[in-house]
């Protein structure tokens, strides 16, 4: 057995992230970010399809997130709250990310092609959420209005986190978030 | 002079919408579209950039509508208020193109492409409802939450009145959405 290294999957991303950011997405190939992470062509293909992918993989684990967070959510719960509480879940998966979350959010600010993909991405969120809505019993219009809402807070607590030097934590943003959607939809 | 027609741009555009329909936007030439309207390629080129400008080309005139719209409101209005004249504004625009608004939102159903296109073009409205805004002087992140709200119940209420059997007008849908909207995000 060799000696321990970060596994080849995180090695390849920090290497790619570094990249996007020095020389720019386009201008970056796979073959430069296998050689980077002092792996070969045919690794990176092992873990991704394509170097975009690389920028989208957590996709399926905050997907399974916000799912059973919304599941598990009481019953008791208004539907924008259960929404809230699903937004907040991936609290935890975020701070361990916040340094690559933070490159991550800067390569795709600089490339058109990444941000229409990180909107399809949410906008595929929230269909997730309005058919958890749906399973939990409630009715559209409300069911996707409230997913929706909930799409554009994460949205945006997600960009003022980013933002933010360090000192809050995701799960208070969105709070703060959701308070201020009231207040606004309110009509104050 | 030749008996009175439709204007070649409409001409163009009906023979698109037909074709799209009937054999699918990625199956139909240019060459077919002008045919079916009686002109040559080269005109149709003259009013069009491409096939899918066909089904986008109601864009500028729609941001126009929003953004006047919005400039006029009463000072008086909240925020949400203010984004909801905005919303309601192009109704009579939409109400002479019901036919046709039809037609359009069943080939883009079909086509992720033109799904992915559609969405940007609203992710783009929801920007310049927030510009707008905030030239009225609303900060952030009230003017975000507001302008998003607006687009979603925008795009609701566009669907909503597309499946209509023509009864209801697209302003009281909007209405109606937006006191939905209001009651889901209190909680209700």
């Amino acid at each position: 057995m060799g000696r321990w290294k970060p596994d080849a999957r995180t090695r390849l991303q920090e290497a790619a992230l570094a990249l996007y950011r020095k020389r720019g997405f386009a201008q970056t190939t796979v073959a430069e970010i296998a050689e980077r992470a002092g792996l070969t062509e045919r690794t990176f293909f092992r873990y991704f399809t394509d170097k975009r992918e690389v920028l989208f993989s957590g996709e399926e684990a905050l997907r399974q997130l916000l799912v059973s967070a919304l599941e598990s959510a009481p019953r008791s719960l208004s539907p924008i709250d259960a929404v809230g509480a699903a937004i907040e879940a991936p609290a935890g998966f975020f701070e361990q990310r916040r340094a690559s979350a933070r490159e991550r959010q800067a390569v795709i600010a600089e490339n058109p092609e990444l941000q229409e993909r990180e909107r399809v991405k949410l906008a595929s969120l929230a269909s997730l959420l309005a058919d958890g809505l749906r399973r939990r019993g409630v009715s559209d219009p409300t069911a996707t209005l409230a997913a929706e809402m909930g799409i554009t807070v994460f949205r945006i607590s997600f960009e003022r986190w980013i933002d933010d030097a360090g000192t809050r934590s995701f799960a208070s943003i969105v709070r703060e978030a959701f308070d201020e959607l009231k207040s606004v939809s309110a009509g104050r």
